[in-house]
């Protein structure tokens, strides 16, 4: 089995965790075109948890030394871009 | 930079994950040792938190190739049985 160099394993880890964010994103505007009231407890903290998921995910990837900090910073401020796009379009 | 070799990479990974699970279990046992109540839900939430973040960041580790499942389930197996050892302690 041949070893990755630091470059595999870092494109490697971005793909896992870019996929994971854009499953959440995904997660969640299912989750908000099927809900009445988009402010239901049971929403957020499904979305608290996958963030929280998502973060120590990235905060292992950073202390494994597959990514820098500032990579997992920019996926985790893409998706909450992306997360406050999709609450933009259902609050009044 | 020197490249990690697979072997590096499998280390470095259960050595994180094997010290966030043992930073869970001092964290569970302190929250025990103070808690009249063990079942009261903010403990119980803290823990399957806590559980939820180390799932994960195994399940990460594991498609990331770093280590394999066994290894991964081998970690979270050994918490479980520690935390439910601290339980039998308290619970008459």
């Amino acid at each position: 089995m041949t070893t990755p160099t630091q470059t595999d394993l870092n494109v490697k880890a971005l793909e896992i965790l870019r996929g994971d964010a854009s499953k959440i994103e995904q997660l969640i505007a299912v989750q908000l075109e099927h809900l009445t009231l988009p402010k239901c407890p049971l929403y957020e903290e499904v979305m608290n948890m996958q963030m929280f998921g998502l973060s120590r995910q990235i905060d292992f990837a950073v202390r494994a030394g597959m990514i820098n900090r500032e990579q997992g910073q920019q996926i985790i401020n893409d998706l909450e871009r992306k997360l406050a796009d999709l609450f933009s379009l259902i609050m009044p």
